[in-house]
């Protein structure tokens, strides 16, 4: 490609929107906060569904589906909830377009004003309808753990939009679940938060941390709110995923009891998840370099590109022949588990409009993870030429690799680069990572070079708050593995039960 | 399940949505024209959804993600289109909630009022979101053609709904291609006719009729529509997926203009296609009978049921045993492409709450194609009994099926259960399809036993309106294998180039 993207260097914000203009991944639309999702980035976000969607159906869940719009009525239920998605939703008020009087145009009917006991919110998340659809679905115990999940479409009105990041209307996944007893309910919380750690590290190569979110970070409605949360390359964190104990908040809202195995009348106890095309972004931030976009292979769309070299009619025949082969060869080893039982995808670039360096940097950009360079010489000595696109220039490259065992040779190659690609994300994360101890250098820091600060805090929302405000740092999260340590606050120096990770944040 | 379903003579309306209630499908929903799609029904279109899938991608098709939103602006610019949307879309006017003076309550904040230029009305179908990023897309004849598909909901808000066959909101698939020449894409649109008559009789195995709406049938803003009509058991029909070939009408539109090969400028040129949730409907409309739902094999999500038959505990150790080690059996089996390489699903139905009549009842209701018996006696003789579920009664009951030869006979009833379902559907369409040569015995078929009449019609949409309006028959279909033969309006008496099927329909 002859387009340049910037190097991260230069400036951070511009090489993510390069990357994913030139890999062709999205597209701002001329809706408002809206994206489309391009073909190579849809490609992404498939893999990424068919991943979790296994590790969902492994942990005993079903899909289903509930309406886009939600009575305005249903969310004034639970007040912390509301109070958390008012400010930003999507309101249907009428359902018919008449031409305008003056004829140029439409309008919305008057006549087909919906009242204000009809009218509908476009679903931010799903709680209150899928609650108020359990309240029918729930009599007994017996109907207890009810563990469903849906993968849809919600929009929140958001006024500063980022491809994936952040978008007036995002994809994602929502698991909803109802348990008999609070144990059980948290236990699933936590379940999920395994789940979704598990798919950022092993399908994603990215490492998260886990833990809970501070009061002041939590859900609307949320009694806690369990979160993994990444680093990026420019050290800010990305909210990955969250998993949500709600108590009987919402079963109370809507008023959903059941008959327990003791013959008492109980609420229901709830916990919700979700992830979201939020994810591809954070796969681009995470792996990307400054050739273009790098992808861990087990969500890589393609595989595996054979670009072919030849100048002379017999040449092209011959080396044509090669690369189907050495495709045929890859495709027939089957990676089941590791690629979700999905086929090895291998392209052989014979386009013959476009030179082979002009290939070689477009497959790089788009992050195939192998290329095969196969020519003429190359055939003589029955080799090829493979390149990983995680590690650049010589350094990446096996020349004269027997084309025999080449397929068995790309395949370890997969595998090492899926798991270098997680050690390499991990070295980096760790060295952004600190205890801090003073503010002066708390607040120095945060600023340069960034990145997770683990420090101590007094516990209160204040406090949070205050250094908020003065850094841009929130609490991401209060992880799992935090060392048994007490000390002071950081701000305050009032006591502290343990470090939090403060970070600066997508 | 004690819970009864109406017999189809009964009252076949009824019959269709206890099948829905009792087989646990989909339930309305407290949204006005909404419903629930419960995850048996979910999984169904989980099964749908990857199969048309591999059919569109084997084609050459790619997915992506197009906006939800349409702002009213597209609508308005092509005329046939708006014309045919307009009518019933749900429209987008305000983006905050706030309390109400009052304080009971929320309401639109008037501060958060969309002008009319930002006006937004929920996709009803996205030829012109669609079109309007195609623009960016399309240059040159190098770009095309572009063989896009997107999953997604979509929203017309109909008056009159029914589970599964008219929702307000629907799910469903919409394929937008753009090609240089007008012979490629109406080769598309034939080509994704194909796909879609592929999947209705190879998959769903209910039969259809191809070819051309009447003109008073197509498409808003089509040059004409292709469908596939299928019969429903109470000889309606059921328009079950169309393709559309759209001319340059909405690259006329949106201004999309490429070079071509020869240095030209031209309007691209485009065609459109969709399947949605509906065709769950017409699923259970074609199988099923009075004992509950009947699904053909390869949309099934549950393949066997096997339930263990046991008193005494010594008993259940060894049935259950046995019950275990034939699932593991019939699991082994590798059904490839037939099942899109998705493991065939057995239950060993161990729940020890319900006797097995109880579960009998249960399978059969819920569809499952094949129930296994097993129990002390048939373990004794190293046997099992095998029910299909498209055969009622003794008649489809196989007594002594060894059990080391189960699993593959087991194979064999499932291929053989998806071959004659499409074969009675066909068996019932071909009874109730007729040449019909005189109005008065058109009136009076249409009414009893109604069905695909075919008849001659002098190719107006004056008649075909007349009809309608004194039968409420419309025209299905200009079939693709209609015989050649000349003939009379059955209405008008004028002349007439062919036979076209009317029915009432869906």
């Amino acid at each position: 490609m002859a387009e340049k993207i910037k190097t991260r260097a230069e400036d951070y914000s511009q090489w993510y929107l390069d990357i994913i203009k030139h890999a062709n991944l999205a597209d701002n639309s001329d809706v408002r906060g809206c994206m489309v999702i391009k073909p190579h980035g849809y490609a992404i976000w498939e893999k990424m569904q068919r991943g979790l969607d296994r590790l969902f159906k492994d942990t005993g869940h079903v899909n289903a589906y509930f309406p886009l719009f939600i009575p305005k009525r249903f969310l004034e239920k639970e007040a912390e909830h509301v109070e958390g998605f008012a400010k930003e939703c999507a309101i249907v008020t009428h359902h018919r377009l008449i031409p305008k009087p003056g004829g140029k145009g439409l309008m919305p009917d008057p006549k087909a004003e919906l009242s204000d006991d009809e009218q509908l919110v476009i679903r931010p998340t799903s709680e209150t309808i899928i609650w108020n659809t359990y309240k029918n679905w729930i009599q007994s115990y017996r109907d207890l753990p009810l563990l469903i999940n849906q993968w849809c479409n919600v929009v929140r009105w958001e006024m500063r939009t980022r491809l994936f990041l952040r978008t007036a209307e995002f994809l994602w996944q929502e698991g909803h679940t109802a348990h008999a007893t609070q144990k059980e309910a948290e236990e699933e919380a936590h379940r999920m938060l395994e789940v979704y750690r598990t798919f950022a590290e092993d399908w994603m190569a990215m490492p998260v941390l886990t833990g809970p979110k501070s009061d002041g970070q939590k859900f609307p409605g949320a009694i806690y709110t369990l979160c993994i949360e990444a680093m990026m390359q420019d050290h800010r964190a990305l909210q990955a995923g969250t998993s949500h104990f709600l108590g009987q908040n919402f079963a109370k809202a809507f008023d959903v009891k059941f008959q327990s195995a003791e013959g008492k009348l109980e609420y229901a106890w709830a916990t919700s998840w979700g992830v979201s095309t939020r994810l591809v972004g954070g796969l681009i931030m995470t792996h990307s370099d400054d050739q273009g976009l790098v992808l861990p292979p087990r969500l890589a769309p393609i595989h595996v590109a054979i670009v072919p070299i030849f100048k002379k009619p017999e040449e092209k025949v011959a080396v044509l022949k090669a690369a189907n082969e050495l495709a045929a060869g890859i495709r027939a080893i089957p990676l089941g588990d590791w690629l979700n039982y999905d086929p090895i995808v291998v392209k052989v670039d014979d386009r013959e409009q476009y030179q082979p360096g002009y290939k070689f940097n477009e497959w790089e950009l788009r992050g195939v993870p192998v290329r095969v360079e196969l020519g003429p010489k190359d055939i003589e000595k029955n080799a090829c030429v493979l390149a990983r696109r995680d590690v650049p220039g010589k350094e990446g490259k096996e020349m004269g690799v027997p084309l025999a065992g080449a397929p068995t040779r790309i395949i370890e190659i997969l595998k090492s680069m899926q798991t270098s690609l997680f050690e390499k994300a991990k070295k980096m994360r760790d060295a952004y990572s600190y205890e801090v101890n003073r503010w002066d250098e708390f607040k120095q820091k945060i600023e340069e070079p960034g990145g997770f600060l683990w420090a101590h805090w007094d516990g209160t929302r204040a406090t949070e708050d205050r250094i908020a405000a003065e850094t841009k740092a929130t609490i991401r999260c209060i992880p799992f593995n935090r060392p048994q340590e007490k000390g002071k606050c950081i701000l305050t120096g009032e006591p502290s039960e343990g470090r939090v990770v403060f970070a600066k944040a997508y």
